[in-house]
């Protein structure tokens, strides 16, 4: 970068680069966007990294992000603890929490199985989720991706949940709701077929 | 936003949104990649931030950004206070340094004129430029893009150069190094056109 810069500007300009799909080019236009039309949100956004940086933790039970060690959907009393939906991210949990009537508990795994990038089951929380199961579960739902991975993943969990004999559903994956088949592509249309259930009357 | 976020996720998500070009979406990315994979990353970032809110200035010569209130390029003794290129941004200033031998002096306007916006030559730094013309330049390289605003911005220099009986001439516009005519737009090729100079022999 440019040595015409003072050196806070292009630390700035450097550390922008650790926002997903953000180079050289976009931190510095974000960069002069904050510097120069918005000074407040510069400020806003340096006081809500350090305060998330300070107080995020994962919860000790799900492993969701929360304040303290504990998250409010593990300590809800009226969240029933004998459901288990197990997801891959935080963000999984927000789309299941804003479209579903779910209010049993979750399980975020913070990833997927994926023995190339070193992800395994310990990356994943495997010693928290066999206590979880171990702790008055009685069902898991796996919601996970329909991705190779997110299948692997699935099958683990589905073992782990058979080790502890506890009974393990999956969510539904085919057609989308408003999907016309013939715009549907090949392989979810396959998987549609393959996973045909019985119609009730 | 999911209600599942504990607060400081959520002020992060909103404050996140400050960048150019990130909506909910992005900024909920952004926040996760930052809090599951770059820790690091994310004090590098606030700590940038806080810095550059408290550090950075406008030269009081020049309008750079620049720590304390005189820029190197304003205060650098080998440079040349009789030439001043006025550019639009700082960005523009390290493309001018980074591709041409230019050794004077430069202005950052800071923006365009652009009335509909509410933009006029005061938020441009109108008086810090006349001052700067009255204190010995003698000649003014217009350097704005090649818009429509760019071209009205040049204009309004041209005309306070004048008051002050300083020349002005404006870098050239026309069909790029590496361009080829067939695949040039007609404007840039018009103005190429309407722009040509005399060869030199």
């Amino acid at each position: 970068m440019a040595n015409v810069f003072p050196p806070s500007l292009k630390s700035l300009v450097g550390a922008l680069q650790a926002l997903p799909g953000v180079g050289p080019k976009s931190a510095q236009r974000a960069a002069f966007h904050l510097l120069e039309r918005d000074r407040e949100g510069l400020a806003r956004l340096a006081d809500a990294l350090t305060a998330a940086d300070q107080k995020l933790e994962h919860c000790k039970h799900c492993r969701m992000f929360c304040e303290g060690d504990e998250c409010r959907l593990c300590t809800d009393p009226n969240r029933d603890g004998r459901a288990l939906v197990v997801v891959e991210t935080p963000a999984d949990v927000a789309a299941m929490e804003s479209a579903t009537d779910y209010r049993g508990r979750y399980f975020v795994l913070g990833g997927r199985l994926s023995p190339l990038d070193g992800i395994g089951p310990d990356e994943l929380g495997a010693g928290q989720l066999e206590s979880r199961l171990a702790g008055g579960v009685e069902e898991v739902i796996v919601a996970t991706g329909a991705t190779v991975e997110g299948e692997a993943t699935a099958h683990w969990i589905a073992e782990c949940a058979a080790r502890h004999g506890v009974p393990v559903t999956r969510i539904a994956y085919g057609v989308p709701v408003g999907g016309e088949l013939e715009y549907v592509d090949g392989s979810t249309l396959a998987r549609a077929f393959s996973g045909r259930r019985a119609v009730e009357e």
